[in-house]
Order: structure tokens, then C-alpha cells, then sequence
């Protein structure tokens, strides 16, 4: 029994380090996508798009492993629910690594066309959002909810920054209709940014009811 | 053995029904969303508004179920496969009830102005969104993967009319830039519906994978 569950204990860890190899993928994911939009750099979009097929497939991956694990290990109550945790981050993961293919997409779409102003606030976000998945996969592993509830306030920075962004790009677009089509992408690019510190913000949520049993919302 | 056998498949059928209940809220969350968009009624917004906190409760209440399932019962092979999918097939319905309720916003946000066209396409967008809903939670509760598989077809049909609205909205601002906020606001409902028939046809590749094995990419 101790034996087995020194196996259990070396699988988690396993199982952990394999959701961090993800979460390091898609953190690469969401910067190329903006380095590709600020630099209008069609190879590194496309290298972002190509390799979302690759997170997808380490979240299947993952999933099995999760699966594997609770069918031959049969684990209780606090084990199982890291391994549920696990289970449900790596959607959150995987709807991250999406959604830069969408940013790199935008990349594609606009190709060509001189950018209507520099980016500043969005790779700003797109910083923020980064850091984000980086810390709320450290308060995973480590189980720190303290960590996990700090996601908030970087969260609340996120979407001031879209709120500002949102009405500088309607302001372009109004003041100038051949902005319209760019603007339009890049409102998306934000809505984007900002749905992906959401995600980093649930994987935050289900920290806090990991370690405490708490049902906190962070988005509030 | 046979007797607990008996009980989990109870158990399981009780999972499925708690699951339904799930789709038909956020089928009529769609459904209102969309209403209260095309007759900008407050009221209905609101109500949907609301009532997102009931879905992301449900999704809770039922995660609970499937790990108490596993825990009690540790099912092997295929039953653990039932419940996986389950656990992830909520996540999917909890989004659909997060975008619902992004649609409801839209409705408050452009309250009181005129609309700047009537709306069909995207009534009709909502509406096989939500036919697609409907499926895939039949095709996981029957495990039909034919049924599953014809989610493709309704989602290129969405993907068709999400294109095609967005070319036409984009016309609008171009033409008339006092159009261009509420547009903008109509750009994103359209891309919400098109995310809805995406995370319905998610549940279709998840039966699939369950009744056959196959990690099958609808979306291509």
C-alpha cells in the first residue's frame, strides 16, 4: 500500500510536470502570436497556427494519463480531486492555445496592410495574460491559493487594459472608416487576450477549491 | 457485484438526466439571449444574465456527481470513459451559458437604439446553435456517433452565416459610421454563436471518441 502509493505520488508528479510542459507551450503560443501581429510576421503565425494541433493533442494526451490513473491507482478523495483539477485545466489550456491561433490568424488577415497604430496596450495584455497561465500553474502545483487569488488583481489589470483599448479602436474606426476592417480584427485580438486571462483565472478558481474546498469567484 | 453494477448505471442514467437538464437551460439561454437581442428587451436580458449563475452552479453540482461516482464506484474501461466524457461535455455546456449570457450584455449595451437592421441571419445562426445543442447531448445520451458526425454539417452552415453576416455588418460601418458601435457589438454576437455550434460540436467529436476510439476533428 505504501508502495503504491509512492507510485501514485511519482505519476502525479509526472501528470504534473506534463500539464507545466503545456502550460510553457501555450505561454509560447500567446507571445509569438503577438510578436507575429506586431511584426507582421507570417512564418511565425503560421508556426503558431500548426502548432495548436500540438496542445491539442497533449491535452488528449493528458486526458488518457488522468483516465490511466484513476482506473489502475483508484484514488480518494483529495488525490482524485487533483487529478479532476487536472482534468479540467488543461480545457482551460487548451481554449488558451485556441485562441492565440485566432491572434495568429488575425496575423494572416491583415498581412500587407500597414498596422493603423503601433501595438502598446494589447502586447501589454497579451504580457499579462502570459504571466497568468505562468502563475496559476505554479499555484497548481504547489497548491497555493494564496498564489491562485492574487490572479484577480493582474485579471482586473487585463480587462481595464481591453475596456482602454476597445474605445481607442472605436475611436479610430469612426474618425476614419478605412481603419474599419483592421480595427475590427484587433477588437478581437483583445477580446481574445482578455478571454485568456479568464482561463488562466479559472485554473486560479479551482486551486482555491482544491486546497481549501472553497467555490471562489475570482472574476468578480 | 451485479447489484452494483446496477446502481452505477442508475447513477449513470441520473448523470445523463442532470446533463440534459443542463442543455435545455442553456438552450433557452441561447434562445433568450437571442430575443432579448432582436426585440431589445431588458427584461429577458437580465433574466439570462442571471441565470448564468444557475448553469455554472449545475456544472459544479454535477462535477461533484461524476467524481463521487468514480470514487464509490471506481468504474473501469468504458464507464470511467462515460463519465470523462461527462465531466468534460459540462465544461463545454458551462461556456455556451457564459456566451449566452455575453449576448444578454449586448442587448443592455444597445438598449434603446434603434437597431440599424433587422435582424434574420443571425436568429438564424441561434437557432442551429442551438438544434446543434440539442444533438450532441442526444448523440452522448443514445451514444450515436452518426448523429454526432452530422453535427459537421450543421456547424459549416453556421460558419457559413457567421461569414456572411460579418461581411455584411462590416458594409454597414463602412457606409454609415454611426453604425459602427453598434455593429461592432453585432460582429461579436455573431462570433459567440459561431463559438456556441463550435463547443456543440466538441460534445459530437467527444461521442464519437467514446463509442468508437477515434479522436475525430469535426471542426476540419
Amino acid at each position: 500500500m505504501v508502495a503504491s502509493r509512492r507510485a501514485f505520488h511519482q505519476e502525479l508528479k509526472e501528470l504534473q510536470q506534463e500539464i507545466l510542459r503545456m502550460g510553457s507551450l501555450v505561454e509560447e503560443a500567446i507571445a509569438n502570436a503577438i510578436s507575429s501581429l506586431a511584426r507582421q510576421d507570417v512564418r511565425v503565425a503560421e508556426k503558431v497556427i500548426n502548432g495548436d494541433q500540438y496542445i491539442d493533442d497533449l491535452e488528449l494526451a493528458i486526458e488518457d494519463r488522468c483516465i490511466k490513473l484513476i482506473a489502475t491507482q483508484q484514488p480518494m478523495a483529495k488525490d482524485l480531486r487533483r487529478i479532476s483539477a487536472a482534468f479540467k485545466i488543461i480545457t482551460d489550456l487548451e481554449r488558451m492555445g485556441d485562441y492565440s491561433s485566432d491572434i495568429a490568424k488575425v496575423t494572416l488577415r491583415i498581412a500587407g496592410e500597414p498596422l493603423i497604430k503601433p501595438l502598446i496596450d494589447i502586447p501589454r495584455m497579451a504580457e499579462l495574460a502570459q504571466k497568468m497561465v505562468k502563475e496559476s500553474l505554479d499555484s497548481y502545483v504547489t497548491e497555493d491559493p494564496g498564489l491562485a487569488a492574487r490572479l484577480a488583481a493582474s485579471d482586473d489589470q487585463v480587462d481595464h487594459l481591453h475596456y482602454q483599448v476597445f474605445r481607442e479602436l472605436l475611436t479610430y474606426m469612426m474618425e476614419d472608416p478605412r481603419t474599419i476592417k483592421q480595427a475590427t480584427q484587433l477588437l478581437f485580438v483583445c477580446r481574445y487576450l482578455e478571454r485568456i486571462a479568464d482561463h488562466a483565472t479559472n485554473i486560479g478558481e479551482r486551486v482555491i477549491y482544491l486546497v481549501t474546498g472553497d467555490r471562489k469567484d475570482l472574476n468578480d
